[in-house]
């Protein structure tokens, strides 16, 4: 778990683009000595001597040429109570592209190196600053696509299901104690050991780790969100459908004045859960050539979706057409839309409910705003299958966590079966253990350095 | 000039977008106590005693739901020694965009309004911590393209270009002072004020501000760049040329990983200049329907080109073709480009030299990148038309300055007027004032606040 390199890194830590303020964060033992020599103060006093967490107004000159690159507040938090553990100096420059670029370079001819992506991150985490499961929830934070989300993240970064898993973890090792003293001490009387008791126990931590891991499918979407593609024969009004939802949820996005709607103006809020809205006729937008591109880019919309809304309209009853896009469709969990209710209707309403007795089925008229607030209750309890009871707000989201737990229940019901059949405790011992690596691996105290790379390489540079 | 309200501001100072960390700046006189009433810091003390520019370690805390939304790095600077002269308390969140609206949200709710764009920067001008041309400097920095656009940009913020036109007013106040008490006193001797001494003194200024006035163009071409557009016949090598002075570019644009290319990779650096190079074959991609639009397009780029850069092909000779596109676009600078020098000639050396005789003409092989080191000297002598001389690397680089100067010229040469023909100081006081006036309107003591206004909302959000 070392191997920590005790070089100076360096990188650009806030979004690329045009902007008030761009910073740039400079960690290791020579961030002091590297800033000083590239910071020229205000109060000519040298960096070296000032007091941790403390901001210093100045500029940043190139030593060499003696030219002033940017004019900058720099911020001095000396480790080991900094993000990542050592002497961190952060430099709050102007937000463009080339003073960040050039401040940046002076800093690389100076000592420091440009940090690899989630570096920062990875020596806090090497740094016993924090967990594993804390720096994932770093990654997202910065991710989160709805307060919600933000919430389920917030209680990552800041330790709460790290607590929750060590929590268990310490029940499994105080029973592994247990089983341990009696295995080498049999002729001890151990109390709390009728096998009734213990069977109680190991229950207890098999609910905890279940329960945990039944909050992981809505987990994953809380934070990754869900992707509902909008299929039906043309005309019947996707897009409207499309634009109906997200005119609504663009008010929200864009409440705050330059938030662009760019970032996350796919996503329509429903209850806290990121619905990614997909409009199948948006994908083919000309007709001739394009057309083949248009069917294929379909087809895989239709692969990654969670869940298909499928349009038909009143007026024109159900159709061949419609058939056949239903058919395409109809293993996806669905729910179909009758729109146009403001119209005649043309549809037979007992055949459509028997031909889609399987899903459930909703009379809206987007034109008319009509069943839209039924539609979102409708794709709430399509997509979170079950309620979840989440006493605390701790959510598992990560598949990486999810196998673990996974893993963690597997051991732990061998550790079952093994008492029932009245195997000696060493059986029982090998399967904990298993367990408590399992739940170690996603705090990080049991994973290879190969695994650990992974992680940290997908973080954004500059973390 | 006052008109501060004394409300407090608040906005997200950072590109959009989703990286390590994000900032969000608040200023005013209730800054320290909006930003303590959302920050709980780990060592529990109020921000309204903690020392100025020092940083803290927390969380944001929504007062009404207790609920824990971001963990920050909280900065406190107080007035008058801060930005914008008032207390500022920076927020250093996480960089993504919920996290970001969250901590907006939750300041606006706690009694910050949300800043106009550039409002921080003009607070900081009305509190006289900046003039108005260091003002408009920080924009220069952050919108900078090249190293040596940010040299001229880094002059303006730190108020070299202030010094000079401070200056320059100070001799004519100094002058002015000694006009007046020469009418005041009419029967006193004033030494110095023999005729010619006089004309000394106001040629004396007058070169000053007719020196400074004429690095304008050069300024605004490093400060804003150029553009260049190729022209010429199909495949006559266009695409190929811009492939390949973008592609050497493009090496020092992305020496440093991470700096995405989208933004300032159009701009090619011929020593310091940001050119931009447009390819004209590249705005009609399709021959058919798209055609009308294209060649609107065309006719819109070079509408605004500083540079035409119109190719021949030395294996084709000169077409119809060709002559009707030069046509089109002879009344721009141009450079000839004869490409395709590899090839077999069948062009007619002396006939291409009569036809562009007014023209720089450069005999070129892209494919062998021959004459490609020659095409970029000769953009230098097309655009930087005579060699300026600036000593101390401080450029005009906006209109509204030049206006300023061209005015002060104007009064100036006014002022020499009347003196040779021996009208009344009074005469002389006028233009001099005037003079004043204009020199001011850069520095901003003489604007408008209609004027203002309109500067400081062309800021970015956040600054």
């Amino acid at each position: 778990m070392k191997g920590l390199t005790d070089d100076t890194i360096a990188a650009i830590s806030t979004p690329f683009g045009t902007a008030g303020i761009g910073k740039i964060r400079v960690s290791g033992s020579g961030a002091i000595d590297v800033a000083d020599r590239i910071f020229k103060g205000v109060k000519d006093k040298s960096l070296k001597n000032v007091n941790t967490y403390t901001a210093h107004y100045g500029y940043v000159v190139e030593p060499e040429s003696g030219k002033m690159v940017d004019e900058v507040i720099v911020i001095v938090m000396r480790g080991p109570h900094s993000f990542t553990g050592e002497d961190v100096v952060e430099f709050d420059c102007h937000g463009g592209m080339i003073p960040l670029k050039k401040v940046l370079e002076v800093l690389l001819n100076n000592g420091a190196r440009l940090a690899e992506p989630g570096e920062f991150s990875k020596r806090a985490f090497l740094n016993g600053r924090i967990d594993l499961a804390q720096a994932e929830g770093i990654m997202e934070v910065i991710n989160s696509k709805t307060d919600k989300g933000l919430d389920v993240a917030i209680n990552h970064l800041t330790g709460k299901l790290s607590n929750k898993i060590t929590g268990i973890k310490n029940e499994v090792i105080r029973l592994l104690a247990h089983l341990e003293a009696a295995i080498d001490f049999p002729e001890d009387e151990i109390e709390g050991f009728e096998p009734d008791e213990l069977g109680n126990r190991i229950n207890g931590i098999k609910d905890e780790i279940e329960d945990l891991l039944a909050t992981s499918d809505q987990g994953k979407i809380y934070q990754e969100g869900l992707k509902a593609v909008i299929v039906g024969k043309p005309n019947v009004g996707k897009s409207s459908l499309l634009n109906s939802l997200v005119q609504e949820n663009r008010a929200i996005v864009t409440d705050i004045p330059g938030t662009t709607r760019d970032i996350i103006e796919e996503y329509i809020n429903i209850r806290g859960i990121p619905l990614r809205i997909i409009d199948t006729a948006g994908i083919r937008e000309t007709r001739d050539m394009v057309e083949k591109i248009g069917v294929e880019k379909t087809r895989n919309s239709l692969r990654e979706a969670d869940l298909v809304l499928f349009m038909l309209d009143v007026a024109q009853g159900l159709t061949e057409e419609d058939i056949k896009i239903y058919d395409m469709v109809k293993d996806k969990p669905m729910i179909v839309l009758v729109n146009k209710t403001d119209l005649d209707r043309e549809i037979d309403e007992k055949k459509i409910k028997d031909h889609f007795k399987e899903h459930p089925l909703l009379w809206i008229s987007v034109k008319e705003e009509i069943g839209l607030d039924n539609l979102k209750e409708a794709i709430i309890e399509e997509v979170v299958s079950e309620e979840v009871n989440v006493s605390d707000n701790i959510f598992i989201t990560r598949v990486r966590h999810k196998d673990a737990m996974k893993k963690a229940v597997h051991s732990i019901n061998r550790v079952k079966e093994s008492l029932n059949q009245g195997l000696p405790y060493d059986f029982l011992t090998i399967d904990l253990k298993d367990c408590l690596d399992a739940l170690g691996e996603i705090t990080g105290e049991t994973v290879t350095e190969d695994i650990i790379d992974r992680i940290f390489a997908d973080f954004c540079l500059g973390k």
